[in-house]
């Protein structure tokens, strides 16, 4: 809406019909009204492909076959997408980024970053060769709470970070309806498409992500215990580590997606020598702080105690909830930020904290690490 | 984002730099691409209105200086707006309405109606002899979870509705903020902009409302008491009701701006013969339910338990919080659904429920009645 | 336990088995071993009274048939009883009363005080006359939070009062069980034993004052609206209340035993020209506070910001809730410091806060007026 | 209260003035007047063990100097006690618990048991040995909710159990305390008083109880990291553990001194393949469960959906919160009802579930064999 001279011209890979992250994706570029969508390889399915582009009121002729065929016309194009969202399962993230890269194309991507670490290097690479722009959407670290929380510890509010407790659990596989029709549930517990990892590389990288992202602390080694626990499931469905941070803070990180009654159950707990921080997903607009010795408080985004990182990302005032969409759509604010900026040849702005190609290396580690871990008999595991 | 063919195109009156509710319009207009903004009468202050066309990417030619200026030659123009969306201070909703209607303009317009009711009462007639749609932003009856209450109510889940608890909460007028520079406090506690009621209209009508669409009930009569607790202010900022409904249900109502503590607290309680629900605002995605002699029961949007209304309103899975962002974008994508209708010249979608005129005026005598009732020492006032 | 030379000895009326509320008042008063039961009057069946003594360790020759024969033997003993706890039907608690308080025995008496103002009236005569201890069993004004809460109002915390919000809630009178054999809903739900008010006798009352006691004010007039929704039951079940304070603070209260899904939803919500704090009865031990313009706090019993008056009634850490008997039992403690004061001739303890026969007069007050409010048509009336 | 001819005769060893955990065990036996405290040896220090027996109404004869004293004149006396509480620091339970069985008394001990498995093994042996009654008080579960989970979990109602989340969450040991005077912290941080564990001993077995308590597992190995944050601290303040159960369920525990802005938060969680469990000593009266594909219900204490488990040991009605002391006073209630049922040569009561030595000695493998794991680099360690 608005600013047409302006948007940035936006393609996607997959997110056709019936693809849940996809409708998210759009929407998040939408929100702050950044981006305008023009391009698509939307489905592996011609069918679908096509049926999704008119939908979404992408030109036929640029609609596409393959992301191949897409990043090779689109950057021939004058009016070529400047960006590319990645949103196909994981095992296409680290071919289909390459292809954009190299043909000039900013990528904004989903995570996990690829499913092993070497093409996880590679892709780092080609990052560093391109000189592009490359966000990776761990989008929970968009809500403005997290910024603050980050914030605070950044301040020194907790003291010398002790113990971080990050969890993320769901329900929604705990039966196996992989094998009744929830395509949802089918690629994510296929080894070939998701990875070596299930739970722990769906919602494991997730909590990990943002449990470095808020304490500002580096992983040096996991110890994991990966389970699936329903009968004939191929990659866990319920993760348990422990972490080692540099420094010597300690972390827990639970992961399942069999536990009944949770539906998207991220929860971080941060405590240091001086104080604590408690967020959960679910009710993103609040962050418990509690000072030792003194009385919990309760900061909301946009009400008082809340500063300049979450103000940044706030969008209507305090008591009137922003959710998930609001989050990830910061994430591709930001993203357009970084964009317009190597647009007019300047420098980043510091303040934008989108998760980049290194974050999601980082996860690739986390989850080959984990893997290996639980794999040897639940040892520690270093990172790098 | 794309659909760029079958957007509305949209216009808009007031929401210029500074505004808050402008901005808000525009994002729930964009949410799910519905709409194209191309044209605006954005401020009294032409230098304002330039400034805030130019950033939204209105063309100049279409930022108009008035809305009767903006009406009569976007009404000429062959790719003239379809629809407006009103957000000025409540004293211009009326002229501004009518002029639009005039030139064959759909309306989407922000609450209270007017300033009165002989003024709603003539709008009334004015949408009417226009055929066209006629849309109030009472957004709250956009959550999910307000839609599953009202299908619970209708469905008798709740047996013969008894009691009815309303409240809307706020504390940002706590001290005269008015006199130091608040733009959105000094004009609603003006009442030439305001008209005769404060905290009554700017959040006692939302409340009001959203009572009725979810008990389904009618108002007859109402006791009030309103007050002004900050010295030398002029309008009410804190609200006490008593609510007689058709049937014999009662209810309590109560709003204010001075409640420290409170940013968005709008709540409601239901309760009848047979269960009781409750929800509140701050935590939207849920909504709790009991049976007599059954334990209570935590319905959330996207999960177990959501019906047929809240799953047509949610765009996210369970446990990812949608938040009033998405409220409002749903009354404005129901409003688009309208609109498509009227355009092919099909019947209005039964399943689509945004607030109309007759809500409008509806609330307009609930102020009416309530401000008499409190003048006239509070007592039992009729609502029509 | 314990402390046997010391404990002051205490007789009973009413409390049977079977009875609901003499268990807690039994339970109350052994936590902080004060009290020895050593006599009563159990029932008004003598084949229970009996039965009901002996299970409680009372001697034969302690169990009597009436508590005018109670009063009037106990008083002659060198071993009698020093305090009586009241704890019948509303109708018995004056006459009960008067018969021990001129036997020279003091009284700890259940809520409401009497059925009517004049029998209250005459009953504060007595004490006054008697020189004894009457302690009005007002449990809730005996939680560490509500005595956090009323200090806090009275250091000036929340500046001027302007708005006082009470509720309780309830739902186990939603069906007609008075009607199937339920004892407690029978005499409650009776005129005769309950006096002229249903729900604003058993709950209302609490309720008030409550919001009286932590917020200092003094109630000037009420404007009520009593509604029975069960069909045939004779008293309210359902009442709504507008309040003015002395000083212009206004209130509202609602109690029903009919909102399903409310158990025992005892709130109060307090906000001043500079702060605001709420409580719930079923999470006793949580405090919120608001500061105007700075984040919420939870103040707990036991932790930090807790203050003198909260200390002085908790008896564990925070963290380990404590509940309502512990509550009650604070007001049975304070009781006992009064007896014990007395007993040596010395001024009563300052710190000491039970509520006493004149609140119980003003709870009388409370009743009248509001139910005198309701038949006249919901019109205020003052309160004396 | 009452009943004096049937209270159980109880002595005391520790609990003397400035001790915490000894008043608790006292308003805990008082709550169901089943017991009458009649001897002591209150304190190590003989002014203060005579001072506390004054205080707690103790004849003066019967104020010892030691337990071994105290053991052997009570077991002459023919109005001695028939139960001990024992409620020192760690290292004195077991010789304690051995001299009173040896005299024929029956037990009642703080846990954890001992300071080693060995010493709890010929605790075990000895309980058997003297055909007493030997109670432990993890007073948690005797929490009415705790006993509803169990009975859940038992019927079924979860499936086969997958995942238990434990945690202890303190914050009191962030600073050295234990150097400024704070004598809980000193001994509990003192290995010559708590034994090799700390935080692990004190906090880590009630967790650790309650799992396996609720669950109906049997743990089978330990994965432990134990830390202590606190420069300078000999013993644990941060316990992180992973748990192997019998039947392939996995556990992960988290206990912590150090985690501020907890009270104490001890919260279970348990799923299995058709149901979850959440629960929270905070607010105990609570149990959230969730069936599979329905929405979460919230089971209250005396309210609808609690089971028979849970009214066993209610007191109140619902929304009325019991709390810590209620719990304890269920742990006390139960060891009354076995004593009671030993004097008069009966069976005991099925449905009395306190826990006993042998929980006592699953405590101390725990302890030891967690220990074992975090000084071996953290491997899983069998627990037998």
């Amino acid at each position: 809406m608005g600013n047409a001279a302006h948007r940035i011209r936006l393609g996607m890979v997959g997110g056709g019909q019936g693809a849940f992250i996809g409708a998210v994706h759009r929407i998040a570029a939408r929100i702050d009204d950044q981006y305008e969508l023009v391009a698509g390889a939307l489905s592996s399915d011609p069918a679908r492909a096509g049926a999704s582009a008119q939908e979404l009121g992408i030109a036929p002729e640029r609609s596409y076959a393959s992301f191949e065929e897409m990043a090779l016309a689109e950057s021939k194009r004058p009016d070529g997408i400047e960006a590319v969202a990645i949103v196909t399962p994981n095992h296409l993230h680290g071919a289909a980024a390459r292809a954009f890269l190299a043909a000039g194309i900013h990528v904004i991507c989903d995570k996990p970053l690829t499913t092993t670490v070497s093409e996880a290097e590679q892709l780092v690479e080609a990052v560093q060769q391109s000189a592009k722009i490359f966000v990776l959407t761990h989008n929970y670290s968009g809500y403005p709470m997290i910024r603050q929380a980050r914030e605070m510890v950044a301040n020194g509010d907790l003291g010398d970070i002790r113990v971080v407790q990050a969890e993320y659990a769901q329900d929604w596989l705990t039966e196996r309806s992989e094998l009744s029709g929830n395509k949802q549930a089918e690629w994510r517990t296929d080894p070939k498409r998701s990875g070596a990892g299930g739970a722990i590389g769906d919602i494991g990288t997730h909590a990990y992500h943002l449990a470095g992202f808020v304490s500002g602390l580096e992983a040096e080694a996991v110890l994991a215990q990966l389970t699936s626990f329903v009968e004939g499931r191929a990659l866990d469905d319920d993760v348990q580590i422990m972490l080692r941070y540099k420094g010597g803070a300690r972390g827990m990180l639970w992961a399942s997606q069999v536990a009944v009654g949770n539906e998207n159950g991220l929860k971080l707990r941060v405590y240091g020598s001086k104080g604590g921080l408690e967020w959960s997903q679910s009710d993103p607009n609040y962050l418990w702080f509690t000072r030792f010795g003194e009385p919990k408080q309760l900061i909301t985004r946009g009400g008082a105690g809340a500063g300049a990182s979450a103000a940044r990302v706030t969008r209507i005032p305090g008591g009137h909830p922003e959710g998930y969409l609001e989050g990830f759509a910061t994430i591709y604010t930001e993203a357009a930020r970084a964009i317009r900026a190597a647009r007019n040849g300047e420098k980043p702005d510091a303040a934008v904290l989108y998760p980049t190609v290194e974050d999601g290396l980082e996860g690739m580690r986390f989850i080959e690490a984990s893997v290996a871990s639980s794999k040897a008999g639940n040892v520690w595991t270093n990172l790098r």
